[in-house]
């Protein structure tokens, strides 16, 4: 798997439901905490409080192939596609050891915030792209 | 909107964070609590402790079109697919008053779960799709 | 019991794990969206964007007495102890039927916020105040 | 902080709300990840799928001094009250560097779950108790 970020983590206690295993809802956000660890290892937060610019959710997928349970090490692998110009997708794939947990899908935009809370979208600074990309080309992995 | 399930809500504040709006992986809990409703509004229940049946979800999807906040009352409108043996799919609506918030789709298999925690796909009772599609076809509203 | 509000709520799957009971830290979550549920019926919100006061926790607290699982309905009863010039002190009983599920504590600091996201405690608006105590002699309750 | 174990940790997007800082209830997250990460370096597991022993709270509780930021670095220290045939306290601190975020107290009961999801205290074993202070003892750290 060529040009990707590998984000390690545990599953906890808190993250599965009555079914005894991990709920749904929690895959996504081991994506987005695989996609902030990418931004870390390229030497940029999803969030800086003095500037204005966000990153909203536009669309977010998950296929789910194998249950995964407390306890469970999982390896959340991140791609960038290419192009975008106001916005990034990001490929995924979950897996604990052999086994596919499942694959996911996310876009995110690049917002300027108003000061009102409204939002608009802007194109993405090339240097965000370009130190993303850096990163993704050295194959990094980083926990968590 | 015919042959829906309709489920409100409001934005509580743990569903919030630090861009000021609803986090996008909370969508998913609330496609997930109006599936949940619409079953109860059948007289029927995801989770019967007595038996063995479960509902893993094996895809799950969200297209984010206008932020959410705190305190925002919303209408989670359920549909349910045609067909389907040993799964269910969900289309899911999500508005603010005449504003589309987004739209989602989720497909729950039937498994029967042994002692060991294993799943294995089953075929839908017909029961269960009888009565979910009855109250559909009744346009059905329930809170929460 | 006198001076309370009332919020009642139904367990949802996402609350659970997998010892097929609620999550403990869901607790906090059901006062909290208890005591925005007394604000609201008040007439105030405990969050406006255009102003720059905040209510963060300074302690929190719950004693668990009896298990609460999927679907369950549950009371919250909320009161407001007596003074608190710069905070509030909730107690809060959350029942299922006649069974105590458990009783907490919750005092939340009056904050005016400065642009750089720091927090000075401030004197709570005697409005507040007013409007909270006159729901609760009211004994209303509201859900959700 | 002699007898300590310490587990340290990122702050997480989805761990924060619309105040820009860390969701209250999300610290008895941190505190219950501590504990299990304090078993796992014992060697032990809070929930072992093949036996029927469960460790369900039965009080919470935790006092705020600092708030907490996403993309903070914490460091939760561990300790183990003595004493409590059928239950464990433990003692929380949690750190950003030199700053004290709060301090929080957990107790957790030893319980034999019935095939009907009963729970009945009994004695903790005490190869268990012995695994946990081995660990305390040496002052270890893991992450995460």
């Amino acid at each position: 798997m060529t040009e990707s970020f590998h984000y390690r983590r545990l599953v906890q206690f808190a993250d599965t439901d009555l079914a005894g295993i991990v709920h749904f809802a929690s895959m996504f956000r081991y994506m987005e905490e695989a996609e902030h660890a990418l931004w870390r290892a390229a030497g940029l937060s999803i969030h800086q409080r003095e500037d204005d610019m966000g990153w909203p959710r536009v669309s977010a997928s998950f296929e789910f192939r194998n249950p995964l349970r407390f306890e469970d090490e999982i390896d959340v692998a991140v791609r960038l596609r290419d192009g975008g110009r106001r916005a990034l997708t990001y490929d995924h794939t979950i897996v604990r050891g052999e086994t596919v947990i499942g694959t996911g899908t996310m876009t995110a935009v690049c917002v300027s915030r108003g000061p009102d809370g409204s939002m608009r979208a802007i194109e993405i600074p090339a240097e965000i792209v370009q130190k993303l990309r850096a990163v993704l080309r050295r194959g990094d992995d980083q926990s968590p």
